[in-house]
């Protein structure tokens, strides 16, 4: 085990860039994760931090003996408190903290043969918002996000933190202007339904196909007219005059439980 | 129309002590907005400002038209830009402000002869959490809210802005440790609903009465046992087993548009 003292150490200079930097992050296929459950959270997914910080007080407590059983090939770096304290992004200190490579696009392709659920985010802002709606989406059974690139970066501390550590369980990839991805959801057969104030159906009497892939659009402008015109059927969700909308994943859970729920025979 | 130029000006400081202090609110009954959607949503609810701040700039905007029409029994005052970036608690500068009279405990019953809907929020920490669940709530036809007093005061400035004003569509309370309110809502023949992870029965298996109040507790820790006991019934929500829990702003949506729903006849 090793131990820094100084915020001006290399490794410290590095963890501190992928968290400020999506620039940063995407370049070296790292991020920077703060936290107990987020930590734990990744290596339940067996993604393997490369490496681990956190504090004396940390390691010696009850809470912090996982870490001396995690493998060797992890470097584990101990930090005074004053320099943890330092290095956090969080409002509250955080005890533990990780760089975890990533890949930002993978590969494979996490699509089954049927029952597929796909979300599509379009240019959502809010970092909680965007976390929340990871976690929601993860929670519903959704195998497959899609955000397009006027996304809020999924990677950054906020919506880590806001998605529970949900986006380490699920196959998260950036769709450029093109929508090829879109296309290739089209040819493979998905229904492709818009969450719409205004849409043509509430969502309790929408049909919905055995694939489906739900998009949700930017808190105040709705989904962009370039994909809204890939939508077979638009839902909505009636809400009380008095008030304007719903939040993004709220409406979101409240469709994907919907769809969820039929296909469990409910 | 005023204008204020120092931070040192007793009205300032007031409306600053009743950003930042939930005794200050609720000694004086009154409260500090943020934001033209905030205190638009307040005048639209009838609530009216004693004091409305905004910048020169905004005033003289198309968007800001509407002041110069507000009732002259508002007082209006203009301040600076770099004075009105000094005073915003918000992340991105607002252009208008106000102060507002707010009764905490709205004498008057918010209660219905049948179809009621009430929501019962019990030591929930995350302002974020906090006013989106009040928004959700009132999209959801909720007509009174009950908070316990270990919940994040709902008129704090980051619970006021998640709610998008909705919290002023709603009658809400503060219920005490005596439960008092909830052993008046069983004597009216409520059915008390508890949303739980390891309830009793999926959300929408459960049967519902006509007049319903759902319990939402903490984030990490549910709902505390003494208020956990009134419940009838507890309904939860299957998920994914990879997410350990849903948000709660979501999950309360998720059974409140399911209550909706079935009153709608769907």
């Amino acid at each position: 085990m090793e131990s820094i003292i100084s915020l001006h150490n290399p490794l410290i200079k590095n963890y501190l860039r992928l968290l400020k930097s999506r620039r940063f992050r995407q370049q070296h296929k790292k991020i920077a994760i703060e936290g107990p459950n987020l930590v734990r959270e990744a290596l339940c997914a067996e993604i393997v931090p490369e490496v681990l910080f956190f504090t004396e007080e940390y390691y010696s407590s009850p809470a912090g003996k996982w870490i001396a059983s995690v493998s060797d090939s992890i470097r584990k770096i101990m930090l005074t408190t004053s320099l943890f304290m330092e290095i956090t992004s969080a409002e509250t200190p955080q005890a533990v903290a990780a760089i975890v490579p990533y890949t930002f696009n993978i590969e494979n392709d996490p699509l089954k043969n049927n029952s597929n659920l796909v979300l599509i985010i379009d240019r959502l802002q809010d970092p909680g918002n965007m976390g929340t709606l990871i976690r929601t989406a993860v929670a519903a059974g959704v195998n497959l996000i899609y955000c397009t690139s006027g996304c809020v970066d999924p990677y950054s501390p906020k919506v880590l933190r806001s998605t529970a550590g949900a986006i380490f369980h699920v196959v998260l990839q950036e769709i450029g202007d093109d929508r090829v991805q879109i296309l290739k959801l089209k040819e493979r057969g998905f229904q492709l339904v818009a969450a719409d104030a205004d849409g043509d159906y509430p969502y309790w009497s929408a049909g919905f196909h055995p694939d489906v892939a739900l998009i949700i659009g930017n808190e105040a402008t709705g989904i962009a007219d370039d994909l809204l015109k890939f939508a077979d059927l638009s839902v909505s969700i009636p809400i009380n005059a008095s008030v304007d909308s719903l939040n993004a994943a709220v409406a979101a859970g409240i469709i994907l439980f919907e769809i969820n729920r039929r296909r469990l025979g409910h």
